[in-house]
Protein backbone atom coordinates (compact mmCIF):
# COMPACT_ATOMS: atom_id res chain seq x y z
CA UNK A 1 0.00 0.00 0.00
CA UNK A 2 0.94 3.43 -0.25
CA UNK A 3 1.59 4.68 3.15
CA UNK A 4 0.74 8.03 4.64
CA UNK A 5 1.70 9.90 7.66
CA UNK A 6 -0.10 13.02 9.55
CA UNK A 7 0.86 14.60 12.84
CA UNK A 8 -2.10 15.64 15.05
CA UNK A 9 -0.35 18.90 16.72
CA UNK A 10 -2.86 18.84 19.75
CA UNK A 11 -5.10 16.20 21.68
CA UNK A 12 -7.96 18.64 20.48
CA UNK A 13 -7.47 18.19 16.93
CA UNK A 14 -7.66 14.39 17.16
CA UNK A 15 -11.20 13.82 15.67
CA UNK A 16 -10.12 15.47 12.66
CA UNK A 17 -8.13 12.21 11.96
CA UNK A 18 -9.22 8.53 10.19
CA UNK A 19 -7.51 6.36 12.65
CA UNK A 20 -9.57 3.41 12.95
CA UNK A 21 -6.95 1.44 10.23
CA UNK A 22 -3.69 3.80 11.73
CA UNK A 23 -0.87 3.12 13.93
CA UNK A 24 -1.22 5.94 16.60
CA UNK A 25 1.85 6.92 18.41
CA UNK A 26 1.45 9.38 21.69
CA UNK A 27 3.70 11.47 21.98
CA UNK A 28 4.65 13.57 25.38
CA UNK A 29 7.90 13.90 25.60
CA UNK A 30 8.17 16.08 29.03
CA UNK A 31 7.92 13.91 30.81
CA UNK A 32 5.16 11.01 30.56
CA UNK A 33 5.54 9.15 27.25
CA UNK A 34 9.67 9.32 28.26
CA UNK A 35 8.81 8.02 31.63
CA UNK A 36 6.54 5.24 30.09
CA UNK A 37 9.02 3.59 27.75
CA UNK A 38 11.95 3.81 30.46
CA UNK A 39 9.63 2.14 33.02
CA UNK A 40 8.35 -0.90 30.50
CA UNK A 41 12.28 -0.78 29.02
CA UNK A 42 13.27 -1.29 32.99
CA UNK A 43 10.76 -4.17 33.23
CA UNK A 44 7.49 -2.88 34.59
CA UNK A 45 4.86 -5.72 33.72
CA UNK A 46 2.63 -2.69 33.06
CA UNK A 47 1.78 0.94 33.29
CA UNK A 48 -1.90 2.00 33.66
CA UNK A 49 -2.51 4.92 32.27
CA UNK A 50 -5.55 6.75 33.89
CA UNK A 51 -7.27 10.43 33.49
CA UNK A 52 -8.01 11.68 36.75
CA UNK A 53 -5.51 11.57 40.09
CA UNK A 54 -9.00 9.99 41.95
CA UNK A 55 -8.76 7.26 39.60
CA UNK A 56 -5.70 6.43 40.81
CA UNK A 57 -7.53 5.70 44.48
CA UNK A 58 -9.34 2.67 42.70
CA UNK A 59 -5.83 0.91 42.70
CA UNK A 60 -4.80 1.35 46.68
CA UNK A 61 -5.21 -1.76 47.25
CA UNK A 62 -3.72 -4.07 44.64
CA UNK A 63 -0.34 -3.93 45.26
CA UNK A 64 0.57 -1.48 42.64
CA UNK A 65 2.75 1.71 42.44
CA UNK A 66 0.81 4.44 42.64
CA UNK A 67 1.97 7.89 40.42
CA UNK A 68 0.49 10.78 40.34
CA UNK A 69 0.87 14.20 39.00
CA UNK A 70 -0.47 17.35 38.33
CA UNK A 71 1.01 20.40 36.77
CA UNK A 72 4.05 18.72 37.20
CA UNK A 73 4.07 18.12 40.42
CA UNK A 74 4.01 14.63 42.83
CA UNK A 75 0.57 14.93 44.28
CA UNK A 76 1.20 14.46 47.96
CA UNK A 77 0.79 10.89 49.42
CA UNK A 78 1.43 8.71 46.00
CA UNK A 79 4.46 7.02 45.26
CA UNK A 80 6.19 8.89 43.00
CA UNK A 81 5.22 11.16 39.86
CA UNK A 82 6.17 11.40 36.39
CA UNK A 83 9.96 12.00 36.98
CA UNK A 84 11.82 9.17 34.32
CA UNK A 85 13.90 8.79 37.23
CA UNK A 86 11.46 6.88 39.49
CA UNK A 87 10.94 4.31 36.46
CA UNK A 88 14.20 2.83 37.39
CA UNK A 89 14.54 -0.85 37.25
CA UNK A 90 15.30 -1.02 40.90
CA UNK A 91 11.96 0.26 41.54
CA UNK A 92 9.93 -1.43 38.89
CA UNK A 93 11.07 -4.28 37.46
CA UNK A 94 8.47 -6.89 37.83
CA UNK A 95 5.68 -4.49 39.02
CA UNK A 96 2.47 -2.39 37.74
CA UNK A 97 2.44 1.22 38.14
CA UNK A 98 -0.08 3.02 37.84
CA UNK A 99 -0.11 6.47 36.49
CA UNK A 100 -1.79 9.88 35.66
CA UNK A 101 -0.47 12.78 34.11
CA UNK A 102 -1.50 16.27 32.91
CA UNK A 103 -1.43 15.49 29.14
CA UNK A 104 -0.61 12.18 28.14
CA UNK A 105 -3.20 10.24 29.80
CA UNK A 106 -5.62 12.01 27.70
CA UNK A 107 -3.83 11.35 24.29
CA UNK A 108 -3.67 8.04 25.00
CA UNK A 109 -7.39 7.40 26.15
CA UNK A 110 -8.44 9.31 22.87
CA UNK A 111 -6.59 7.32 20.56
CA UNK A 112 -7.25 3.90 22.29
CA UNK A 113 -11.22 4.70 20.97
CA UNK A 114 -10.56 4.50 17.65
CA UNK A 115 -6.89 3.41 16.49
CA UNK A 116 -5.88 0.28 15.33
CA UNK A 117 -2.77 0.38 17.31
CA UNK A 118 -2.06 2.40 20.54
CA UNK A 119 1.93 2.81 20.58
CA UNK A 120 4.06 4.96 23.34
CA UNK A 121 6.74 7.01 21.77
CA UNK A 122 9.39 9.21 23.22
CA UNK A 123 13.22 10.12 21.89
CA UNK A 124 14.03 7.08 24.25
CA UNK A 125 12.91 4.61 21.58
CA UNK A 126 13.04 6.59 18.62
CA UNK A 127 14.86 3.92 16.34
CA UNK A 128 12.89 1.02 17.61
CA UNK A 129 9.76 3.00 16.65
CA UNK A 130 10.64 3.61 13.77
CA UNK A 131 11.91 0.07 12.57
CA UNK A 132 8.64 -0.78 13.57
CA UNK A 133 6.52 1.48 11.64
CA UNK A 134 8.63 0.77 8.31
CA UNK A 135 7.92 -2.94 8.67
CA UNK A 136 3.72 -2.64 9.21
CA UNK A 137 1.66 -2.02 6.33
CA UNK A 138 -0.57 0.67 8.02
CA UNK A 139 -1.10 4.86 7.69
CA UNK A 140 0.72 6.24 10.94
CA UNK A 141 -0.82 9.26 12.85
CA UNK A 142 1.57 11.09 15.55
CA UNK A 143 -0.37 12.35 18.31
CA UNK A 144 1.35 15.19 20.26
CA UNK A 145 0.09 15.14 23.61
CA UNK A 146 0.55 19.24 23.96
CA UNK A 147 -0.14 21.21 27.11
CA UNK A 148 -3.54 21.46 27.91
CA UNK A 149 -4.59 21.20 24.54
CA UNK A 150 -2.21 23.73 22.75
CA UNK A 151 0.79 23.17 20.37
CA UNK A 152 4.09 22.48 22.34
CA UNK A 153 7.84 22.76 20.57
CA UNK A 154 8.59 18.77 22.29
CA UNK A 155 5.99 17.29 21.17
CA UNK A 156 6.24 18.35 17.89
CA UNK A 157 10.08 18.04 17.61
CA UNK A 158 10.00 14.85 18.11
CA UNK A 159 7.38 14.10 15.95
CA UNK A 160 9.55 15.46 13.61
CA UNK A 161 12.12 13.03 14.43
CA UNK A 162 10.31 10.29 13.40
CA UNK A 163 8.73 11.51 10.19
CA UNK A 164 12.60 12.40 9.00
CA UNK A 165 13.26 8.38 9.89
CA UNK A 166 10.31 7.36 7.43
CA UNK A 167 10.71 9.88 4.52
CA UNK A 168 12.03 7.32 2.20
CA UNK A 169 9.23 4.40 3.55
CA UNK A 170 6.22 6.67 3.44
CA UNK A 171 4.77 8.42 0.20
CA UNK A 172 2.29 10.77 1.84
CA UNK A 173 2.77 13.38 4.23
CA UNK A 174 0.75 16.42 5.66
CA UNK A 175 1.67 19.94 6.07
CA UNK A 176 1.83 19.34 9.93
CA UNK A 177 4.23 17.11 8.96
CA UNK A 178 6.67 18.68 7.12
CA UNK A 179 6.44 21.57 9.40
CA UNK A 180 7.75 18.50 12.23
CA UNK A 181 10.34 17.55 10.07
CA UNK A 182 11.92 20.72 9.38
CA UNK A 183 11.77 22.12 12.83
CA UNK A 184 13.39 18.83 14.29
CA UNK A 185 16.08 19.75 11.22
CA UNK A 186 16.64 22.98 12.94
CA UNK A 187 16.76 21.90 16.70
CA UNK A 188 18.21 18.34 16.33
CA UNK A 189 21.61 19.77 16.67
CA UNK A 190 21.31 20.87 20.16
CA UNK A 191 17.81 19.96 21.23
CA UNK A 192 17.90 21.44 24.77
CA UNK A 193 19.16 24.65 23.25
CA UNK A 194 16.44 24.74 20.79
CA UNK A 195 13.75 23.98 24.12
CA UNK A 196 15.55 27.41 25.55
CA UNK A 197 13.23 29.06 23.36
CA UNK A 198 9.67 27.62 23.99
CA UNK A 199 7.20 29.21 26.73
CA UNK A 200 6.79 25.16 28.10
CA UNK A 201 10.82 25.27 28.77
CA UNK A 202 10.50 28.56 31.00
CA UNK A 203 7.59 27.08 32.82
CA UNK A 204 9.87 23.70 33.38
CA UNK A 205 12.54 25.45 34.49
CA UNK A 206 9.99 26.62 37.44
CA UNK A 207 9.90 23.50 38.56
CA UNK A 208 13.39 22.69 38.73
CA UNK A 209 13.59 19.57 36.74
CA UNK A 210 16.32 20.77 34.25
CA UNK A 211 17.94 16.91 35.12
CA UNK A 212 14.67 15.35 34.10
CA UNK A 213 14.85 17.36 30.51
CA UNK A 214 18.05 16.46 30.06
CA UNK A 215 17.22 12.62 30.38
CA UNK A 216 14.12 12.81 28.36
CA UNK A 217 16.02 14.02 25.15
CA UNK A 218 18.64 11.38 25.18
CA UNK A 219 18.46 8.98 21.84
CA UNK A 220 17.52 5.47 22.24
CA UNK A 221 18.35 4.81 25.30
CA UNK A 222 15.89 1.99 25.25
CA UNK A 223 14.73 -1.11 23.01
CA UNK A 224 11.34 -1.05 24.34
CA UNK A 225 8.00 -0.03 22.77
CA UNK A 226 5.38 0.17 25.36
CA UNK A 227 1.75 -0.66 23.42
CA UNK A 228 -1.68 -0.30 24.82
CA UNK A 229 -3.66 -3.97 25.25
CA UNK A 230 -6.77 -2.98 26.86
CA UNK A 231 -5.91 -0.65 29.58
CA UNK A 232 -2.48 -1.68 30.24
CA UNK A 233 0.95 -0.40 28.41
CA UNK A 234 2.93 -3.62 28.16
CA UNK A 235 6.37 -4.17 26.37
CA UNK A 236 4.97 -4.96 22.09
CA UNK A 237 6.89 -7.83 21.07
CA UNK A 238 7.92 -7.70 17.40
CA UNK A 239 9.78 -10.75 17.59
CA UNK B 1 2.33 46.81 29.00
CA UNK B 2 4.64 43.77 28.69
CA UNK B 3 2.76 42.25 25.06
CA UNK B 4 2.01 38.80 24.13
CA UNK B 5 2.16 37.36 21.10
CA UNK B 6 0.51 34.20 19.89
CA UNK B 7 -0.49 31.78 17.07
CA UNK B 8 -3.10 29.67 17.12
CA UNK B 9 -2.65 27.14 14.31
CA UNK B 10 -6.56 26.22 13.63
CA UNK B 11 -9.64 27.70 14.58
CA UNK B 12 -10.48 24.55 16.35
CA UNK B 13 -8.74 25.36 19.36
CA UNK B 14 -9.25 29.25 19.14
CA UNK B 15 -11.37 28.70 22.38
CA UNK B 16 -8.02 27.90 24.38
CA UNK B 17 -7.20 31.17 24.07
CA UNK B 18 -8.39 34.50 26.08
CA UNK B 19 -8.74 37.05 22.88
CA UNK B 20 -11.65 39.82 25.27
CA UNK B 21 -8.89 42.42 24.93
CA UNK B 22 -6.52 41.10 22.32
CA UNK B 23 -6.21 42.06 18.49
CA UNK B 24 -7.03 39.19 16.52
CA UNK B 25 -5.43 38.89 12.80
CA UNK B 26 -7.31 36.67 10.55
CA UNK B 27 -5.06 34.56 8.37
CA UNK B 28 -6.04 32.43 5.11
CA UNK B 29 -3.80 33.33 2.68
CA UNK B 30 -4.98 31.05 -0.34
CA UNK B 31 -6.76 32.70 -0.42
CA UNK B 32 -9.41 34.65 1.32
CA UNK B 33 -7.54 36.84 3.46
CA UNK B 34 -5.27 38.11 0.26
CA UNK B 35 -8.34 39.11 -2.02
CA UNK B 36 -9.66 40.83 1.31
CA UNK B 37 -6.94 42.83 1.61
CA UNK B 38 -6.44 43.66 -2.13
CA UNK B 39 -10.48 44.06 -2.61
CA UNK B 40 -10.36 46.74 0.09
CA UNK B 41 -7.29 48.63 -1.05
CA UNK B 42 -9.15 48.71 -4.23
CA UNK B 43 -11.19 50.50 -2.64
CA UNK B 44 -14.16 48.42 -2.19
CA UNK B 45 -16.41 49.90 0.44
CA UNK B 46 -17.36 46.76 2.49
CA UNK B 47 -16.45 42.89 2.01
CA UNK B 48 -19.15 41.35 4.03
CA UNK B 49 -18.16 37.98 5.15
CA UNK B 50 -20.98 34.93 5.49
CA UNK B 51 -20.58 31.52 6.74
CA UNK B 52 -22.70 29.59 4.29
CA UNK B 53 -23.17 30.04 0.11
CA UNK B 54 -26.79 29.97 1.26
CA UNK B 55 -25.84 33.00 3.28
CA UNK B 56 -24.76 34.65 -0.02
CA UNK B 57 -28.96 34.22 -1.27
CA UNK B 58 -29.73 36.86 1.52
CA UNK B 59 -28.35 39.65 -0.24
CA UNK B 60 -29.22 38.70 -3.97
CA UNK B 61 -31.57 42.00 -4.12
CA UNK B 62 -28.98 44.55 -2.75
CA UNK B 63 -26.77 45.87 -5.48
CA UNK B 64 -24.04 43.85 -3.86
CA UNK B 65 -21.63 41.41 -5.55
CA UNK B 66 -21.79 37.89 -4.68
CA UNK B 67 -19.07 35.63 -4.44
CA UNK B 68 -18.57 32.63 -3.12
CA UNK B 69 -16.48 29.61 -2.90
CA UNK B 70 -16.63 25.74 -2.35
CA UNK B 71 -13.57 23.39 -2.12
CA UNK B 72 -11.56 26.42 -4.51
CA UNK B 73 -14.12 26.98 -6.83
CA UNK B 74 -16.49 29.60 -8.14
CA UNK B 75 -20.11 28.57 -7.09
CA UNK B 76 -22.34 28.56 -10.10
CA UNK B 77 -24.21 31.79 -10.59
CA UNK B 78 -22.12 33.80 -8.46
CA UNK B 79 -20.22 36.96 -9.48
CA UNK B 80 -17.12 35.78 -8.34
CA UNK B 81 -15.29 33.74 -5.99
CA UNK B 82 -12.22 34.48 -4.22
CA UNK B 83 -9.38 34.64 -6.60
CA UNK B 84 -7.75 38.05 -6.24
CA UNK B 85 -7.84 38.94 -9.30
CA UNK B 86 -11.79 39.06 -9.42
CA UNK B 87 -10.76 42.00 -6.79
CA UNK B 88 -9.77 44.78 -8.94
CA UNK B 89 -10.25 48.31 -8.48
CA UNK B 90 -12.40 48.30 -11.80
CA UNK B 91 -14.18 45.09 -10.08
CA UNK B 92 -14.81 46.68 -6.94
CA UNK B 93 -14.38 50.28 -6.62
CA UNK B 94 -17.17 51.81 -3.98
CA UNK B 95 -18.62 48.74 -4.48
CA UNK B 96 -20.11 45.91 -1.62
CA UNK B 97 -19.06 42.36 -2.21
CA UNK B 98 -20.72 39.32 -0.05
CA UNK B 99 -17.67 36.65 0.30
CA UNK B 100 -18.29 32.78 1.87
CA UNK B 101 -14.74 30.81 1.72
CA UNK B 102 -14.29 27.27 2.83
CA UNK B 103 -12.22 28.46 5.76
CA UNK B 104 -11.39 31.87 6.16
CA UNK B 105 -14.90 33.08 7.11
CA UNK B 106 -15.24 30.77 9.65
CA UNK B 107 -12.27 31.90 11.53
CA UNK B 108 -13.71 35.37 11.10
CA UNK B 109 -16.88 34.54 13.17
CA UNK B 110 -14.98 32.68 15.42
CA UNK B 111 -12.59 35.38 16.08
CA UNK B 112 -15.44 38.21 16.11
CA UNK B 113 -17.18 36.93 19.33
CA UNK B 114 -14.94 37.50 21.82
CA UNK B 115 -11.90 39.71 20.38
CA UNK B 116 -11.18 43.44 20.74
CA UNK B 117 -10.76 43.93 17.50
CA UNK B 118 -10.42 41.37 14.06
CA UNK B 119 -7.98 42.41 11.71
CA UNK B 120 -7.40 40.78 8.05
CA UNK B 121 -3.68 40.20 7.70
CA UNK B 122 -2.14 38.45 4.24
CA UNK B 123 1.56 38.82 2.74
CA UNK B 124 0.22 41.80 0.39
CA UNK B 125 -0.46 44.12 3.99
CA UNK B 126 2.23 42.76 6.24
CA UNK B 127 4.00 45.52 6.71
CA UNK B 128 1.02 48.06 7.35
CA UNK B 129 -0.26 45.30 9.91
CA UNK B 130 3.06 44.66 11.79
CA UNK B 131 2.93 48.68 11.96
CA UNK B 132 -0.35 49.11 13.56
CA UNK B 133 0.11 45.97 16.06
CA UNK B 134 3.48 47.69 16.94
CA UNK B 135 1.80 50.94 17.90
CA UNK B 136 -1.12 49.51 19.64
CA UNK B 137 -0.79 48.80 23.86
CA UNK B 138 -2.70 44.99 23.07
CA UNK B 139 -1.97 41.06 23.22
CA UNK B 140 -1.90 40.09 19.54
CA UNK B 141 -3.32 36.71 18.25
CA UNK B 142 -2.61 35.56 14.93
CA UNK B 143 -5.35 33.10 13.87
CA UNK B 144 -4.77 30.92 11.43
CA UNK B 145 -7.64 29.74 9.37
CA UNK B 146 -5.89 26.81 8.38
CA UNK B 147 -7.78 23.96 5.99
CA UNK B 148 -10.80 22.31 7.31
CA UNK B 149 -9.82 22.80 11.02
CA UNK B 150 -6.43 21.20 9.70
CA UNK B 151 -3.02 23.07 10.29
CA UNK B 152 -1.75 24.85 7.10
CA UNK B 153 1.47 26.13 6.05
CA UNK B 154 0.89 28.57 4.26
CA UNK B 155 -0.71 30.26 6.80
CA UNK B 156 1.58 30.15 9.58
CA UNK B 157 4.28 31.00 7.58
CA UNK B 158 2.16 34.40 7.16
CA UNK B 159 1.62 34.19 11.12
CA UNK B 160 5.68 33.84 11.38
CA UNK B 161 6.52 36.30 9.41
CA UNK B 162 4.67 38.68 11.84
CA UNK B 163 6.11 37.02 14.85
CA UNK B 164 9.37 37.63 13.47
CA UNK B 165 8.60 41.45 12.71
CA UNK B 166 7.58 42.08 15.80
CA UNK B 167 9.96 40.00 17.75
CA UNK B 168 11.56 43.08 19.66
CA UNK B 169 8.11 44.87 20.72
CA UNK B 170 6.64 42.24 22.25
CA UNK B 171 7.81 40.27 25.37
CA UNK B 172 5.90 36.90 25.65
CA UNK B 173 5.44 34.45 22.69
CA UNK B 174 3.88 30.85 22.85
CA UNK B 175 5.45 27.65 21.30
CA UNK B 176 3.31 27.82 18.29
CA UNK B 177 4.81 31.21 17.70
CA UNK B 178 7.86 30.30 17.86
CA UNK B 179 7.31 27.71 15.63
CA UNK B 180 5.83 29.59 13.12
CA UNK B 181 8.66 32.20 12.80
CA UNK B 182 11.53 29.53 12.32
CA UNK B 183 9.53 28.13 9.27
CA UNK B 184 9.28 31.67 8.10
CA UNK B 185 12.96 32.12 8.31
CA UNK B 186 13.31 28.80 6.91
CA UNK B 187 11.08 29.31 3.69
CA UNK B 188 11.03 33.35 3.34
CA UNK B 189 13.55 33.33 0.89
CA UNK B 190 11.49 31.25 -1.80
CA UNK B 191 8.00 30.93 -0.40
CA UNK B 192 6.53 29.37 -3.42
CA UNK B 193 9.46 26.55 -3.38
CA UNK B 194 8.80 25.78 0.37
CA UNK B 195 5.00 25.75 -0.84
CA UNK B 196 5.72 22.93 -3.09
CA UNK B 197 6.24 20.30 0.16
CA UNK B 198 2.99 20.97 0.99
CA UNK B 199 -0.50 18.99 0.96
CA UNK B 200 -2.44 21.96 0.68
CA UNK B 201 -0.46 23.08 -2.36
CA UNK B 202 -0.90 19.78 -4.32
CA UNK B 203 -4.49 20.21 -3.53
CA UNK B 204 -3.87 24.04 -4.94
CA UNK B 205 -1.90 22.91 -8.17
CA UNK B 206 -5.48 20.22 -9.62
CA UNK B 207 -7.45 23.77 -8.92
CA UNK B 208 -5.34 25.27 -11.18
CA UNK B 209 -4.70 28.26 -9.43
CA UNK B 210 -0.65 28.60 -9.66
CA UNK B 211 -1.38 32.43 -10.62
CA UNK B 212 -3.46 33.03 -7.44
CA UNK B 213 -0.82 31.59 -5.58
CA UNK B 214 2.01 33.91 -6.77
CA UNK B 215 0.13 37.06 -6.39
CA UNK B 216 -1.14 35.96 -2.56
CA UNK B 217 2.74 35.18 -1.98
CA UNK B 218 3.58 39.05 -2.73
CA UNK B 219 4.91 41.14 0.30
CA UNK B 220 3.34 44.71 0.57
CA UNK B 221 1.65 45.16 -2.46
CA UNK B 222 -1.45 47.15 -0.56
CA UNK B 223 -1.14 49.54 2.15
CA UNK B 224 -4.92 48.68 3.81
CA UNK B 225 -5.56 46.70 6.67
CA UNK B 226 -9.61 45.56 6.57
CA UNK B 227 -10.79 45.77 10.06
CA UNK B 228 -14.33 43.77 10.99
CA UNK B 229 -16.84 46.61 12.12
CA UNK B 230 -19.92 45.06 12.75
CA UNK B 231 -20.85 42.51 9.72
CA UNK B 232 -18.41 44.16 7.09
CA UNK B 233 -14.87 44.42 6.84
CA UNK B 234 -13.82 47.86 5.61
CA UNK B 235 -10.80 50.00 5.82
CA UNK B 236 -9.31 50.57 9.33
CA UNK B 237 -8.13 54.47 10.15
CA UNK B 238 -4.87 54.43 11.26
CA UNK B 239 -4.59 58.10 11.23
Amino acid sequence: MSKKIQVCLTPALIDLYDIEQSIVVVIDILRATSSITYGIDNGAEAIIPVAQVEDCLNYRDSGFLLAAERNGEVVAGYDFGNSPFSYTREKVNGKTVVLTTTNGTKALHLAQKRAYQVLIGSFLNLDSICHYLKSQDKNVLLLCAGWKDQFNLEDTLFAGAIVSNLRQNFEHFDDSSVAAEDLYALAKGDLRKYLHKSSHSHRLAQLNIEEDVVFCLQLNLCKTIPVLVGERLVALKTN
